[in-house]
């Protein structure tokens, strides 16, 4: 899926709860959604970790969305390598 | 950006160097990110929003990489809207 994709799937799912609420109540699931993909990858199954990095990817979405930011153009400074130094491996060490 | 073209871009460019230091460091550097994202919405300048929604993100790629999971396959379940209630918008309030 392209990341534009799924951002306007979210908009479309979920944008007007979304904006209803508000960009501090986005950042608090997100950060909720953060400590359940950390318990996942502590001690949960593939699945679970799996369900978690949706979630987060999901509200991460959401969020863009909100603030009127494309998640395409947020990793654009990576697509030529490591934004720092430029290379593909990364060389800051 | 595809999904997995980005998945792909991380794990060339930093997949090594993220693999070396481990899972666990990986989810401290995600939440740092986290936090300068929620910081940069509170008080940043949009330019400043974008560009911590890509650390995020890249650092949610690398974490999907060193599990052996896809962001791609991670999203799947909302390609056909909510989880939940299966509808586009979200029916469950």
């Amino acid at each position: 899926m392209e990341l534009a994709a799924l951002q306007q799937l979210m908009a479309d799912t979920y944008g007007a709860q979304d904006r209803e609420r508000g960009v501090a109540a986005t950042i608090a699931w997100l950060t909720e959604e953060l400590g359940e993909l950390a318990q996942a990858v502590r001690k949960g199954t593939p699945e679970e970790q799996l369900h978690e990095l949706g979630d987060v990817l999901a509200w991460l979405a959401s969020l863009a969305e909100q603030l009127g930011l494309s998640l395409e153009d947020a990793v654009a400074r990576y697509a030529n390598g490591c934004p720092k130094c430029g290379q593909i491996p990364c060389a800051c060490g």
